[in-house]
Formats: structure tokens, C-alpha cells, sequence
């Protein structure tokens, strides 16, 4: 009860009305492809052993959440769902056998979460866990089967990447909650939930960039930004931004590109315009596009020997990879990264604390802040290429 | 003269007679695609600069050859043509500026060069060369575009992956050719260019495999068990070998292997079995069929997170590589190699006496012996699956 008053005391929320029962809350409901989501009422129940109850303080869309709701993948589409999975919040109880979070701790969820027991998360070798990795297909918690939330009258509404945070409070397994230092601003600190891990993390330790490396980064949306703030943060001495949207230059700029390319402006493919000025081709490059036409361009832009692209886009083809086996003789590497490759339960917290040192620069990757009630207008900036990330407010 | 004068002396060949000049010799001369090779005497130009002419002492046929041989890839057929690229000799006589090699040196040619000079050369990253990579399409000499090689009555006979060993006397880019410990057995260090340091250097130097790592091998010809001896020599817990010619389990284990599976005797994929006997996959997986299918079961055999699969075999297809973008956010990664990522002229003379000090054995490598004269009926053996190494003798 200790924590529980001194979080109460700090005025920040009232959770000791709610532990232990149904809250009714606002959320923002998908009932169909591509239809405005419905700001309406819901019920949301206790967490049951493992599992944590957050009470959302800010929520923003990624494009994951953006191919869900246009319904891009049949089978994803289960209805009625919540959808979102980057945010920040606010701890309101935790469910049997939680030890490392208490009432009122600051946290960001994860959709890639980590249990600390499974043969991956005992791995160095990588940050997926066997019990809750990406998961597009999964709507219910992994404990029972069910789902947390429902509809006034009882309906079940599902759940979305380990996370759902298009809601007012939200239930996830434990293995998917990162406590975070509570002097982290949280309003910056739900950049991390996804977009900007994803991108510093695929160069830091998934490309592991080195100073005076070139780079280039195929699609310049929150999380192609991110990979340039990244190569920037590791001293490359050449970021070439890519992006068929001309307004991404600027901001591209601000945040350190050196070269910008419009595909729509040129005749040569792209490659041919990076080997010429790069001098064979980039060290590194990204692909955050999510197009296969773009993930060959990624390849072969990079140099022959050593090349290394980094694939962070989500393909949802039946396309296999534009690649022949005998370009594999040719040096030139090609890798997935989820979640930047951190692991977020154990190695997150650190991340926190370098973006509160200012070795990463947060500022530029909020373009938009509105009331969460103005989610679908939030959806529509995100659609039209006019917002990076749209900061919702609960 | 003080060398050639030390050569001669040695009894080992008397090439004070033929530097400079045109050598008569035999030579296996193709044709046309799969008729047998012609024993014929050819005539040999001396070597321009920078070029070496070797006496072939001992040569072997590899697939690859067989492949050309075979004419499987229609831009390859260039005619009448000089295959092979397994071989070891002496060196004849050098062009102008050769300095790391005189007349009367152990020699092995190398299908991939190492010019020394180029931005790949100069990167510890990568072993191709921009000048001497391998190129199934080169015919001709780097130098000036044309052959060294002609029929008695004139006519160009053409080159192939810049070695051509299947002549009692070739000319090769001094690129292309290494120096070895005149103490090492030449017969043995024939298997040095290329199948054995292809094999074991793709477990030593691309996947760096650890001891207590389970592999798994797809392919048990002579580069394939290269694998598995270089899984053994770096202490792999499991190597399970991978074939569909069942006579091939008896020579794998007794280099060593410690499972077999012929893929014709179960039903289950082969990945599927070799997951469950490694409990979620192998670390490493190595594809020495050149067929995209066993491909495909070579990438899944793998655990998800950390496995990687290195791809060896030619592949003379149309088709891209069957694995699906997604795929790569599983964590397994796939390479090429080519050659066993050695640098042929820096790091092969090292090799050659680790051979020498018995960190390798060879001996399990060489099947048959025959005089030269009976190449087609060596080529007929590796057709048949009957040989690894049939070493012909010139």
C-alpha cells in the first residue's frame, strides 16, 4: 500500500478505486477495414496473473497500426478490435506474481515483448522471445485465450500486438510493459514504444554502424527518420535520404540528412545515383518502405564485398525477395530487424536514459499533438504523408 | 638466372628450355557442351606482365567445371575452351613485374583473385577482387583480352575462371596464383584451390562457427564435407549431413558427421526433423546442392534469432530466392561465400600449413588417382557420384 499512496498522493491518478475492477473507459474502437474508428465507452477488466493494467497517457500511430485498420492482411482482420501499440502511461495495478512494476510506475508498452526465460530472451544473440514476439494474428491474451476488453453489453473486443493502446486503459502481459525512469518525460518517451527504437536500434545494433560509414535510408517516415538520427547519433559521414515525397527533404535535413534523392525526379534507378556517389555504394542502407521494388534498390545501393541493408519495412505480399541466389556471391548482406533489435524489457531503460542525456534528439519526430477524440483526423494526417508521429493526449 | 639456375638444379623441370617461348603440350580441350573433352597437344603463349605460366602438376574436377562441362548456363559457351581450376604445379616463368614468385615456386592457382590493390583487396570485410573475381563469363586474359592458349593450326582456345588447369602448362594472372610452402605435398594442396578452402573456410571464416555449435550440412560432395571437416575442426557438437545419395553416410561420418539424413527416406520436411532433433533448429546451416529448394529446407533448419545459412552451391536458375520478406524478422540470416572468404594470396600460404601441421585432413578427400589421359572417365566418376576428388596426374 505503500506505493499505492504515494502514487495516489502525487495526484497523478485515483487507482485505488479502480484495482481489482472493471473500469469503464473511452477508446477508440475498429469495427470494420478502413472505417473511422468509434471514440466510445468500453470495458476493460482487472489483469490477471502477470499482466499489467496501464492507464494511457499518450498514444500515437505507426503505419503497423495504420495496415491493420486498412484491413491490408485478411487474415489480421478480427473485429471489434483496439488498435494502436505505441504509447506511454502510467501503471494503475498489476496482476499475481508481478514484481517489477508497482502502482503508478511509468512505463511504455512493447509490442516485441521479452519474458526473461525463453531460449531467445536467454540469447544475446537476439531480442525475440518466443512467448510474445510480433505477433499480427494474435487477439486475445496469451494466459487464457480471451480478451481483457468488451463492449457495454459484453461483447468481446480484441486485442492488438500485445499492446492496444488506442484506449483509455489497457491489459498486457507483463513480458510487454518496460518501466522507465520517472523523471523521463512521457510525452517523448512514447516515441520509443516503436517508432524510434525500431530505427536507432537497426543502426546501433542491428547494423552497428561506425563513425565515417555512408548510409542510405529508403523511405523517410517517423521510423526511416529515426535510422537517419541513428547514423547521425553514430557519426556517418553520409546519410542519403530517399523518399518519393519531396516533403521529406526538410525535415529530413533537420535532422541530418546530407543527400536527398526523389525517385520521381530521375531516369537512372536509384542504386546507379548512390554507387556514383558513394563511389561503388553505401556501407548500410534501410529499407523502411515496406516495398520489395524499394528493398532491391536498398540491395543493390549498397557496396559489393560488405553491404549490409537492413530490412524494417513490413511487406504484406505473397512477393517472395527480388533476389538471386548467385547476388548473394556478390558480398552484399541483407538482414531483418524488429524493434531495433533491443530487448525491451532489459535493455529500453538505458535507451530512456540516453534520449534524456540528449544523445538522441526527440523533438523532431512530434509534428502533431490533439485530443485523443481526434484520432481519425490523427489516421488522415498519417495517410496524406503530412504528420511523422501525432502525439494523442488521454 | 640465379634461380632458374636453382631450379633446374633441383631436377624438378628444365624450364631454362622454354621461357619465352611457345610450349607444345597436351590438354583436355572442350568442344561442345557434354561431349567428352579432347586430349590434344595445344600450344601456350609465355605470360605478359604481370602474368605467371605454370606446369601443371596435378588437377581435380569440381562441379563447377562439370556445370561448364555440362554447358548449363548458354552465355558461358564459349568454344574450343580450357576448364578447371583445381589444380597445383611449378612455376614455369613469369611476366614482367611479377616480384612474389619466381620460376621453380609451389604454386596453386586461384579462381579468385587477389590483385592487392583494389578497394575490396584493401578491406578485411570481403576476399573478391574488382580485377580477379570469379567470372563464369570470362574467357580471355585481363591483360589485353585475348588467350594464351591456340590449337595447332592457330586458332584461339579460351580460358575459363581465370585458371584453365586441365593443360600440362597454363597462364594465369600472377593475381590468380599462390605461393605454398615448397615442403607442402602438392598432390594434397591441389584440394587448396578451391573445394577444400571453400568448404572450410566457409565454417572458419564466414559463419565462425564455435565450438559446442550444432550445423547442419546440405550436400555431401567434396565441398560439402569440407564443411563438415571444418565443423569437426572448430568442435561443432552436432554436424548432421544432409544427402539423397545414401552411400555418401559412410564418408561423411568418417570425416564427421554425427547424423545422416537422406531426405527420399522420410516424409517430414527436413527441416522439420532436424528441428526436433536440435531443439528449435541448428545455428548454422550450409547449402552445397546449388538447388533453391534444398535451399529454402537449409534456412528453416536453422533456430530462429540467431541461425544462419551459408550458401555455397551454384546456382544456374532463373528463379529469385524462395524465402518471403517476413521471413527475415525470424532472426535467420543467410550469407554467400565465395571461395571460404580467403584471401587467396595473404591468407592461403597459412592455411596451406595449417594442412601441413595436421589441423586439417585431406586424405579422406582424394578418391580416385589417374593419369591425365583419363579425364572424361574422371569426369564420368563425379557425374555418377562415385568420386569426391579424382586426381589426375600430368
Amino acid at each position: 500500500m505503500v506505493n499505492l499512496r504515494n502514487y495516489t498522493s502525487n495526484g497523478d491518478a485515483n487507482s485505488s478505486d479502480t484495482v481489482g475492477k472493471v473500469i469503464t473507459c473511452k477508446a477508440a474502437v475498429a469495427y470494420s477495414p478502413g472505417q473511422p474508428l468509434v471514440v466510445e465507452e468500453i470495458l476493460v477488466d482487472p489483469p490477471h496473473k502477470m499482466e499489467v493494467r496501464i492507464k494511457i497517457l499518450f498514444t500515437s500511430i505507426c503505419h503497423s497500426d495504420l495496415s491493420a485498420w486498412q484491413g491490408e492482411n485478411e487474415a489480421q482482420q478480427v473485429y471489434p478490435r483496439i488498435l494502436g501499440h505505441e504509447a506511454s502511461g502510467l501503471v494503475e495495478s498489476v496482476g499475481e506474481g508481478v514484481t517489477d512494476m508497482e502502482i503508478g510506475d511509468h512505463v511504455v508498452p512493447i509490442f516485441n515483448g521479452e519474458c526473461g526465460d525463453c531460449v531467445y530472451c536467454k540469447s544475446e544473440k537476439t531480442n525475440l522471445c518466443d512467448k510474445f514476439r510480433v505477433n499480427a494474428f494474435k487477439s486475445v491474451m496469451t494466459n487464457d485465450g480471451k480478451t481483457r476488453f468488451s463492449t457495454k453489453d459484453g461483447k468481446p473486443i480484441y486485442h492488438f500486438l500485445n499492446t492496444s493502446t488506442f484506449s483509455e486503459y489497457t491489459v498486457l502481459d507483463s513480458a510487454c510493459v518496460v518501466k522507465i525512469d520517472q523523471k523521463a518525460p512521457l510525452k517523448k518517451m512514447t516515441l520509443l514504444s516503436c517508432g524510434v527504437s525500431t530505427g536507432l536500434g537497426a543502426v546501433w545494433n542491428t547494423a552497428k554502424v561506425q563513425a565515417g560509414a555512408t548510409v542510405a535510408v529508403f523511405g523517410l517516415g517517423a521510423v526511416g527518420l529515426a535510422v537517419v538520427e541513428g547514423a547521425r547519433t553514430r557519426g556517418a559521414s553520409r546519410i542519403i535520404g530517399v523518399d518519393v515525397n519531396s516533403d521529406k527533404r526538410v525535415k529530413g535535413e533537420a535532422i541530418g540528412i546530407t543527400d536527398f534523392i526523389n525517385p520521381k525526379d530521375t531516369e537512372n534507378p536509384v542504386h546507379q545515383q548512390i554507387k556514383e556517389m558513394t563511389n561503388g555504394g553505401v556501407c548500410y542502407s534501410f529499407e523502411c518502405a515496406g516495398n520489395l521494388d524499394v528493398l532491391r534498390e536498398a540491395f543493390l545501393s549498397t557496396h559489393g564485398g560488405w553491404g549490409l541493408t537492413v530490412v524494417l519495412g513490413i511487406h504484406p505480399t505473397a512477393r517472395m525477395l527480388p533476389l538471386h541466389p548467385m547476388e548473394l556471391f556478390d558480398g552484399r548482406r541483407i538482414v531483418g530487424s524488429v524493434f531495433g533489435d533491443f530487448k525491451g524489457k532489459s535493455q529500453l531503460p538505458h535507451f530512456v536514459n540516453q534520449c534524456m542525456n540528449g544523445v538522441v534528439k526527440l523533438d523532431e519526430f512530434i509534428t502533431h499533438e490533439m485530443p485523443f477524440a481526434n484520432i481519425n483526423q490523427a489516421l488522415q494526417l498519417l495517410i496524406d504523408g503530412k504528420s511523422l508521429r501525432c502525439l494523442l493526449h488521454l
